[in-house]
């Protein structure tokens, strides 16, 4: 059996939180105590970003304000765009996103405070300018001219707005609000951990925040849903689907947007994502992505209880390409996309990280290693010079 | 008591690691199975990072072949210039490394390999181009002239070339090269765990790269020795030191550079600074630093163990300053100064959390957490739609 030090700290408890709790056996995510269900048909990205910062839900007066001071904080300075600009057209958005953010340290004479009000004023700006950062490189890269935020739109179809050159209908800027609610928050996987490791050296938010961008752009993590595009790709018609996933699973690989590590059961965000897919492909008339997604589905299930007796459930990763896709986001941008939602939760942990919300005090990571390495001098290999060495 | 979950992981092994042991109670650091002691007064911190990254001392020919590459590699992509000229001055040197290493990656057909003769690549240029990307940084700011690294210097002569413009004498150099080799590696402290954690996500090594450094800067990590400096700044004068530190010990507070979360006596680093500092002072005459760093050291393990009647030593953040200070690096270069040695000790984490070395498999790093926030619904506290939230 594995130790718990060979298992990435699964089950090993870090820190108390105030944020989000996840229930795997009875596949509930909770956000500052509210139903993701809940939150996802009744509330907005702005209201979910509040509740993460603010630990409440909004009254209509504090959310108007909160939508003002987001809108009105989405613009990038000048030198970064140019900086944008400037760039090599073939760089990955992660990259461009993890080399902007602690750039945005030079224009923020708050950066550097170390009160909670300052930090709360640097997470709005992380919040409202992500997306502009995302949105600008992707036409950069095109060759498209920029669409400067619109004050007037909701973070949603503003993202879409400034992505697509097009303001999107009401339904997909509201199905891709609900995306986004979706994705804000999940307790402490690894990119949000990496923040609040950051956190606890007391560095500033960008700095957390580019940490956990690190974290979110590997293929284990934030990489997930651009690998599930990749398999909708590959796969391309439903009447391929059973081949590919035999020869997959035969293989022993897994299958990536399937399981989760801590769900037992549907993932409460698959469901609604799964929905929302559903409804879209219906809507639009562009079902291959949906119907491809569905097929997957249903076969890997089935092949999973067959072969290991086990059910198997999508995550949060499964449903949002086919969703994205119809969108018109392309498939590498589909981490960055995560990246501008769960940016909120992350603020959320670094404050807390910070200011030791749910917890006796702030300490700063630093946990053991057991050295298994040799020892040269106790066990007879010795110090060579180099003159001596062969 | 705390528990585990309220103390940073202290004492809680995460992972084995075959790279380094600290071992606190006797005041021993061993990097790859040497005693910092023999690796300090024996070998240079190429040979340093090449035990780092090969896990054994090089041979003659293999170090020169090393040196020979590392020397090669230390030039920046000129877009990467242009974009550290057009950059505002008052950006922290901690800000511009945190964003121009993920702008590598642009320039690294490697990058997204995931061989780890890539990842060794990719670690070279690295260790090659930190120090780059610090020296010029510190001249663009000031508007002096860039000097292009010197293939015919060692990695330590050629940073304190490129900064200062000045080809420095051999003792100095020499001098230089011993702190980058104590500052190479140290354990899983925030910044190496921020590393491998990014790592598990199978990010790659400018992303892993770029949240270690995220980590370094904050003020309880890397920023520690820049904090030490601001102290002696502060005192100025050894007629003040007892005053001063009665004073901040009175209020509870802690000195910076003194004490150790590991080490329950000498850091065996600090020892070793210790005396560079000191003997400097002497070659050089400029005996201010050095002086009010053992007046300071004097009076707190004084006082130390007539309040509390504990021991006290200083840490490796201690000594840095005064040593570094002469050499003509400004205090906010300090933690990157750290950086340019630490990143060979990051490159061998990264690698070996990537390839599972010291263990049986490699997994993401997964925590618990556990929720201590509210839950609405069930107790009582219900979603309330936004028209009625007062």
């Amino acid at each position: 059996m594995l130790e718990t030090k060979d298992i990435g700290l699964r089950g090993v408890p870090v820190a108390d939180t105030r944020i989000s709790a996840v229930d795997g056996e009875n596949g509930r995510l909770i956000y500052r105590g509210y139903d993701i269900e809940i939150l996802a048909e009744n509330s907005t990205y702005e209201e979910t970003a509040y509740l993460m910062l603010y630990e409440t839900l909004p009254t209509r007066k504090e959310l108007e304000i909160f939508k003002e001071t987001l809108a009105s904080e989405r613009h990038l300075p000048a030198g970064i765009v140019r900086h944008m600009k400037k760039r090599k057209k073939t760089a990955h958005p992660m990259d461009v996103l993890q080399s902007v953010i602690p750039m945005l340290a030079d224009f923020d004479d708050a950066a550097r405070m170390s009160t909670k009000g300052s930090q709360i004023k640097t997470s709005i700006k992380l919040i409202a300018t992500m997306p502009t950062i995302v949105a600008y490189w992707d036409r950069i890269r095109k060759n498209l001219e920029i669409r400067k935020p619109d004050e007037k739109l909701g973070s949603a179809a503003n993202f879409l707005y400034m992505l697509n050159g097009e303001i999107p209908d009401v339904q997909t800027a509201k199905d891709f609000d609900t995306c986004l609610v979706l994705h804000a928050e999940h307790s402490f996987n690894a990119s949000t951990f990496a923040a609040r490791v950051v956190a606890s050296t007391r560095a500033h938010m960008y700095a957390c925040t580019g940490a956990a961008l690190a974290a979110l752009s590997g293929e284990l993590h934030g990489g997930a849903n651009a690998q599930v595009m990749k398999m909708l790709f590959d796969i391309d018609k439903t009447e391929r689907v059973e081949k590919w996933i035999n020869s997959k699973l035969d293989a022993g690989e897994i299958i990536m947007g399937m399981g989760h590590a801590v769900y037992k059961t549907w993932d409460p965000r698959a469901k609604i994502l799964s929905c929302i897919s559903g409804k879209m492909a219906e809507r639009t008339g562009n079902t291959k992505w949906f119907e491809l997604s569905r097929k997957i589905e249903n076969v890997v299930r089935t092949e999973f209880k067959e072969r290991k007796g086990k059910e198997i459930y999508p995550n949060v990763d499964f449903y949002s390409p086919s969703i994205y896709c119809v969108m018109g986001i392309d498939p590498d941008l589909f981490t960055p996309v995560f990246a501008i939602s769960r940016i909120s939760g992350w603020c959320a942990h670094i404050i807390e990280e910070k200011f030791a919300e749910a917890q006796p005090k702030a300490v700063i990571y630093r946990p053991e290693a057991e050295y298994v390495g040799r020892y040269c001098g106790l066990e007879g290999c010795k110090y060579m010079p180099l003159e001596e060495r062969e």
